[in-house]
């Protein structure tokens, strides 16, 4: 029989993402509605190895659901990834008599606490937590749609001044695997194309529509580039392709970069956070382990850490396909 | 055998919301890619009597993805209820050989399209803009992600306020028969107590709560309000309860009102008016009819008008639980 | 010759207003760069005569740039409108040894510390914090410009709206006696009409102007009302007159509310605030006292205390002009 | 004596900034209420050439008040700077009895203006549309404020993820010669430094600063960098002489880029656009002629085209300082 938690710990790592303090909180209150100690640790699984953790109260998370960033702060640790780590975390974690885990964060975290489960038998739960949209066994990650409002607003100025210029604007979004922002923003954002891991158009194609596109009228465009985006190496040499290839276009490139993973949460956000922590400390506290919390059909659910893991999340062929549509 | 339809004609009717621009970009640009002829309907029903229509083409429909309310403009019909008012519709319809009708809007524009649809067999298809979420047959109605968004900005501006001053608040969101904007907000703006039409804690509880709340040291609270609930006959009454029940509290009222409905959609409304719009097009075009297209599960449903009509949404319990647990 | 101030203290006081809190900062940092000990006062002259301060140093003040709202709270003291408040207000003060005090706030703020200053000898400095930017000695006040943002912002979404239903919409903004935000948003928002306090335009000649708007083709009105508007005892009664006196028009109220106090401090308010609280601080430190720190001309100005509380600002009779052509 | 004034027209020429539809909606509702008929160029001194030019009346302008670019577009034409271009333009101008220009831009506009004045002896009237605030005879050029709003926004968003993860951010601002926009943003985003083209700090003192500033307790620090700067060669130098000149700090960059140019203008920016439209439409057509519209002191003031363009604006020196002061 196992038994009973009486403290849990929270930890983020890996890149941050809009909704994680929301999770940390939601977290922090449902161990306090079920009278369970929470301790949160800071810096990911580096601070979880130094025992760098306090415990939190419901009033220590008040005024941060709607904070960007993470208060626990969060990195990537190479020690973790050695049987010495891991054996140094877990001594932290049994000399605080702590008794489960909620780790916040993408796959690089998920491994980690599942290989720490599997070595230690100690409780451990995901929630996925990166903008990027990646993990099988949630239609939504943490801070993907808040990244998505941040994208789409910042499109919608560069439109003001490319439409103002007849100019072309290549416009790169994060992304290096997946192109789940891009097709997203692209069609929000009112692209001409949308250039994604996930598909190969080949550039001589990409330089045929763009004809096309002017050819129909339009005197500016914007292509919404995935960082993994597979025809460029880069969105540099994917404008100077461009510049060589078509003529009177003033073409244009801007990379968002690191604001898309902060901001203020959305609601949506907000409120998945809050769903998936609540979920995360009563599936520990009900005696589950190694499971991602997710949101499938709308409904909270449980997938095993490793089908998180290895699933690759695939792109939904009907947006390629309206994204096709609206740029007629 | 159907008859091959050649024009669609597009209107937006009752209360606007985001998206709804959108929507109309998505119809008409599906219209030219499957070189349909689109006529845009001025006024809702209104326009449609009296014929005030005209063609609209991918150029048309240019740089209005992100703007709030419809270029369409709405209206409420009277005449639209009476026989002799939908049989000049239908005339102005046959006059214009247009085929086929996409109306965008609630319960009261689908009851309409449906009666329509019934007594001249004329083709529709609904898309559900409103932004209270309160139709049958789809996750979420076009305009109401955005403006929880809205709302949550006003909350947390608010709040501001509220804990500088310590302060109660009750704000009043949008939401006459259902509570689910109240829910999602309340929720994500951290508020201590909820108040929605399917749910009636009555107002001792109320002040039961509150007092809680205090005691347990939160020195600021906000209530959000949703427009129908039971409470109250109205908000106002509601403080006046609260100042007579309650010592030491300052209570103070804010009414968020039409705000609520405006602003640049989410870039979730946006994807999701432009996936509506292709569906109901093409859902036209493969002779369907008397359908209201939906999200259901991540993926465009179509669910019979009568359904949407008909139906009741009902309230998330497990966001209510979540609400309760984190007010702890 | 004055004795050199080794510690200074801060307090916010009345209505909070955006930029108080980078204010604060600014106050803070300015002491640590001038080695000078800085204490935070909570609730302002409530606190104070409680002796509620502490010590704050450069990184107790890290990341509430951004944030609306005061992290020393405020509120309006009856208790330090009497000799015994001021009193207990000032052995507090002494006995921590603190030599000076920069008072955050409206006219009310600086009557108490200019009293206060007037029977203790107590350097005092004012820095002018409220939205309303009533007051006189500088250009902007604190919150003022965040205000006006935050105030266009809804307007903006209340258009959409009102465009797409040809609607009237009279949206009251804060301003008990003066219209300095309403004649700002008004003509920012493209208001067909500004109410404000210092003019009186007559309710026949609202309804004259109001007419001829629509007779010159516009199909959907904003009036923007300041809260002291004397035209209607409040804007609901200006609806009613309204609906009684002109026909074909529907419409609606909005009460913008406490959201106006609150949100993000815009990059003007952030740098006004930052430049405010050097100049306070340094003023103290250069043994000048009783004066409010202001923006005259682009430059960083004392203005006696007396002088701020005494004058009255004028409206600019300019933007009433510019507003009149605007809504031609 | 000059004649009567019947027509006039408004272009938009150079880079576009926010708040340039709302100088040409004040130009031409200015022009309604004098009666002088209204012609709208496009794409600057290109269309004028064309004779690319149509009236618009106080409708045309309708709902452009709050959008960012320009609806006249604009463009930099080489033709123009030739005298056979400028020719051309006055042919079509006189040949459509057009008797004054108002010219919204930056100097390179300005420059054409006065040479097109003195050529021609035709009216012009400037009105400085620049985000960067680099025009002598006004406090603020059109788009400034507005562009400093989206600046800092970012900033607050990149520090979200910078202080999560203990980064040291460089962000790169626009400001090619001057470094009004860096200084402001970098004080209200709370950067620990500011590098300014118009101040050579030198990249030891850099790296020694940002030392200091560790050394005091800072994890992480954000650098805010005008396009302009002298000290590397771009940003990315700046980066890789980081990465080899301090341990640690794990460097990032962001360049913000046409994003700035966009998006809604803030309050004072539609407040200053329609006070600018006004005073140059009467300026015209009171026989004033080869200035520019400018903002001094608070009010609307004329400045010698001439002036305009030769003067160069200088950095605020007591900015500079509570900037270091801010970053104690």
């Amino acid at each position: 029989m196992p038994k009973q938690i009486k403290k849990l710990a929270v930890l983020t790592s890996g890149g941050d993402s809009p909704g994680m303090n929301a999770a940390i909180r939601s977290v922090v209150r449902a161990c306090a509605y079920h009278d369970i100690e929470c301790y949160g640790v800071y810096r990911g699984y580096e601070g979880l190895m130094e025992g760098d953790f306090e415990p939190l109260n419901a009033r220590s998370v008040k005024g941060i659901i709607n904070k960007g960033g993470t208060i626990l702060k969060s990195a990537r640790s190479k020690e973790f990834r050695t049987k010495e780590g891991r054996q140094k975390a877990y001594d932290k974690l049994i000399e605080a008599q702590i008794g489960g885990l909620v780790a916040i964060g993408g796959d690089g975290t998920f491994t980690g606490a599942m290989i720490f489960n599997q070595e230690f038998d100690f409780p451990v739960m995901g929630i996925p937590g990166t903008i990027d949209n990646d993990i099988v066994g949630t239609s939504h990650t943490l801070g993907f749609d808040t990244a998505l409002n941040t994208v789409v607003d910042a499109i919608d100025k560069i439109r003001d001044t490319a439409s103002s210029h007849n100019r072309l604007f290549f416009i790169e979004v994060m992304g290096r695997d997946v192109g789940h922002i891009a097709l997203n923003v692209g069609i929000a954002g009112g692209a001409e194309e949308i250039l994604i891991p996930e598909e190969d158009l080949g550039l001589d194609r990409l330089v045929d529509s763009l004809n096309r596109s002017r050819t129909s009228g339009k005197s500016s465009s914007i292509v919404v580039v995935a960082e993994g985006d597979k025809i460029g190496k880069n969105i540099f040499q994917l404008k100077e392709y461009v510049d060589e290839n078509m003529e009177g276009y003033d073409v244009r490139v801007s990379v968002l970069g690191h604001m898309q993973r902060g901001g203020a949460p959305s609601c949506f956000d907000r409120v998945l956070a809050s769903r998936m922590g609540v979920k995360a400390v009563e599936s520990l506290l009900a005696n589950k382990t190694n499971y991602m919390v997710g949101l499938l059909n709308g409904k909270m659910e449980l997938t095993p850490l490793e089908n998180a893991i290895k699933g690759k999340t695939k792109i939904n062929l009907e947006l390629l396909r309206v994204s096709d549509i609206m740029s007629t």
